[in-house]
């Protein structure tokens, strides 16, 4: 932005001093050319100096350089022209030694950069992934504002278990750890793990702080139901956590969510949310970050068309999930179906079966390769809270008024549901999935139940994968490289 | 909002449907009225029914009612007024039994609305404080983004520790924790604790999945610095987390905070941008949530003159630690000063000396109870990455580039100052805190010595407390009511 500024108010004539640093050096007979970022934008500011700059001018290093704006000879950008008599005009703020300096002005792997993530922000791509990133946080959360939607921080300390679904990370005072170590040299102590039965053992597991075992939050959604019934529409935007041991280009052990509830609504008013969250985030991204659209189209190649795609003023397209199983039977019978869940094709797919991220695709792929809201999933495949809705004729089961969201290149961004607001049923729900116990309480998750009681309204909501929304938008292949610093099982840097 | 949409656009005779909740029901011989809340601001919309309302319809039910918007006959108010002919204007949507629903309509106790935290945002004030903190967690955000930041979420979970201050939280994969339990039925199993010399046993206690020990953050600041160090100028605002045990009115163990730094800036630009943000905060709140403030400033009564103070164009001061010193040092001469640190007024306070709650509320109280940045700290006082700074005649030592900003009714609501960015004197302040090994290296801050050995820039950041902000604009006097759900020693419902 401030070179940006620069170039733009600067006259021709009155030196300027733009500070940044230094992407190249190109040093010629007579002249040196460095390309200078001062990390506000994707475009760089291109410094002429007169002679050979100092050799101590590296990739990497921070500069402040003194010129004057001048036009380029050819291209419609200026560039900045140290004077002839000029020795300081390039003060050297912080070197960047070219032997040890990991990021020269090659290319690197987004493997190797991961392994420097401290310094990969430096990068043309990375850069500009994060300033997009910037801007669809900002958007998303522009456009919940402007839908009625009051901001609620839920707790990512947590005594409830979302869905109970998905592996947790617990919470644990590190002095209670330290003390309950014995103070011996050699770690021979041990502490008293959390019983078999799912009771904590008080102290050593965490209880003794918070009086109860305390878990990173899976989803700030349940939390955010309870604030619904008080706001009418909220949504947190935060950091959710899974101790899956999944090493794959899609799973974060650490990730942010977006999640808004409607009180007073259904799963189309929740769609019709979602759908203009995304065309915002997509309307932002190309209206403020032009230039790093064009890096990160370049880098990655896909995205471009998806955004243009998702843009389209056409709504995106509602299918129910038994149409669209018989939408793959149908291929299968034509021989031209997706994989499957396995990703080898086998037989064709049932009514009750999940989806593959072979078949999301195909199905975006029917649909333009437009976002698709999938809708009425079967109840078995969806968490208890779910609205349960009466069937219709193609429908081969008990269904839920759930829906995802998929987008081509990635699959599911966004899910959501009408949560089952009528405290019988929900109850009924909660016995199902064993969350009741012999007393007819639903443990720590009672005041969730207690939203049912008293007050109790239809309501729906949804979860966005903000990550997947910056992979969605910029075309980033490896999830890894859509968080700044990102965390799966053997990494934590930083 | 929705209320007052309708009660904006509706016509007078047009029939509407409102939906909320009932905050209280008054029942006369001829007519019920109903006050209704939709959650989404502070008014709430008198119903008028004709006759009796259903005894199912009580204060925390959900309800439908139909009806036309009428003006008031006294206030320019308007009115929902059901019909005469229609039994069924109000449809009871969920109700709220009046013998075990928690929140009837007297008055409850801020502490006893913390054991109902699932249900407390349906009390006025309650439901105006987080309207309030939605506007200015927007508003903080805008301000940073109009001042060129990028907002980078650093991460959560760290293998660094911000400062080596504070009890920090473990976290642990809950099924390595079962696992090491032994799968024996009484909780008999034990787990391998951290070693005493520090170094991490391996498996269980969460170096089996990270690889390394790993905390949840108590600062975003360390990583914000090498995304500045790329982007120029960033902020974090996330969660961050303090695992010690203080049960008071000031602490939180899982807060939020607003980090921002920028590349080629000293204290006193971070100076300006913290003004930038308060000032922005405070304007937003003023416009978007007039009636909010209202309801706050009727059950806390002091901010409305702080918040008044602060939007004074005059700039905050910035006086400096040796003045304050000076300054308390007379008032104790004169007999006029304020307590010391442990809340006893005792001994003059001496140069080096850290500054109590109430010495910080008298420095506001020496500036027309406005907001005052206090600058240049003794070094000993501050953390290893502060700047050291050339001494002043009155000053009795080293002093660092800080500074904090306090704030009438909260004391400190922001600290910050210019970093150390030349590695040698970084070593050297890390050495005299014990951050360097025998080695020379400084272990899992290797990355952020990184920073300053490639492409260093003087740079400067602060920190806000944003639950701090809160109260400050809103006059909550215990700490637990400015977040949604707060996490303390023993505290950790929903």
């Amino acid at each position: 932005m401030r070179v940006v500024d620069a170039r733009v108010c600067g006259s021709s004539d009155a030196p300027v001093t733009v500070r940044g640093w230094v992407r190249s050096v190109r040093r010629q007979k007579k002249w040196s050319f460095l390309s200078l970022s001062d990390g506000s934008c994707a475009e760089t500011l291109q410094v002429v100096f007169p002679g050979r700059v100092d050799s101590s001018v590296t990739t990497g290093s921070a500069v402040a350089v003194t010129g004057s704006l001048q036009q380029h000879m050819r291209l419609p950008e200026k560039e900045l022209h140290c004077a002839e008599d000029s020795a300081s005009a390039i003060e050297l703020l912080g070197g960047a030694d070219a032997e040890t300096y990991p990021l020269q002005k090659k290319e690197h792997s987004f493997e190797f950069l991961r392994d420097v993530v401290h310094l990969r922000g430096r990068t043309a791509t990375m850069g500009s992934a994060l300033r997009v990133r910037h801007t669809l946080s900002g958007a998303v959360s522009a456009s919940l504002d402007s839908q009625g939607c009051t901001q609620v921080h839920t707790p990512i300390i947590t005594g409830s278990d979302c869905e109970g679904a998905g592996e947790t990370f617990r919470v644990l005072p590190a002095a209670e750890l330290r003390a309950s170590s014995g103070g011996g040299g050699g770690g021979g102590g041990g502490i008293a793990a959390e019983a078999a039965d799912g009771s904590a053992a008080a102290g050593a597991t965490g209880a003794g702080f918070f009086g109860t075992e305390a878990h990173l939050t899976v989803s700030g959604q349940l939390q955010a139901e309870a604030f619904a019934a008080a706001l009418g529409r909220v949504y947190t935007f935060g950091p959710t956590f899974r101790a899956e041991n999944s090493n794959t280009a899609r799973h974060l052990a650490e990730f942010w969510m977006i999640e808004p509830e409607l009180s007073f609504a259904g799963a189309a008013e929740a769609m019709d949310s979602a759908e203009a969250v995304v065309r915002a985030a997509v309307a932002a991204a190309e209206e403020r970050n032009a230039g790093d659209l064009a890096v990160l189209d370049q880098a990655f190649g896909e995205a471009a068309a998806r955004r243009s795609a998702a843009a389209d003023p056409a709504p995106y397209a509602r299918v129910s999930y038994s149409r669209v199983v018989e939408m793959l039977q149908e291929a299968h019978a034509r021989g031209e179906a997706p994989a499957g869940k396995d990703g080898e094709a086998v037989d064709a797919v049932q009514w009750g079966d999940d989806l593959s991220s072979e078949q999301e695709k195909w199905i975006c792929a029917q649909h333009a390769d437009r976002p698709v809201f999938v809708t009425r999933f079967p109840r078995s495949l969806k968490p208890f809270y779910m609205l349960q809705a009466d069937p219709l004729e193609d429908e081969s089961g008990p269904v839920v008024e759930a829906f995802d969201l998929l987008v081509p290149g990635v699959g599911e961004l966004a899910g959501g549901s009408a949560r089952e607001h009528r405290l019988s049923n929900l109850i009924a729900a909660m016995e199902t999935h064993g969350l009741i116990d012999a007393e007819g309480k639903a443990g720590p998750l009672e005041w969730y139940v207690d939203l049912r009681r008293y007050g109790s309204t239809p309501h729906a909501g949804y979860g966005i994968g903000f990550e997947r929304l910056v992979q969605f938008v910029t075309g980033i292949k490896n999830i890894r490289e859509a968080i700044p610093v990102p965390r799966a099982p053997g990494l934590c840097l930083m």
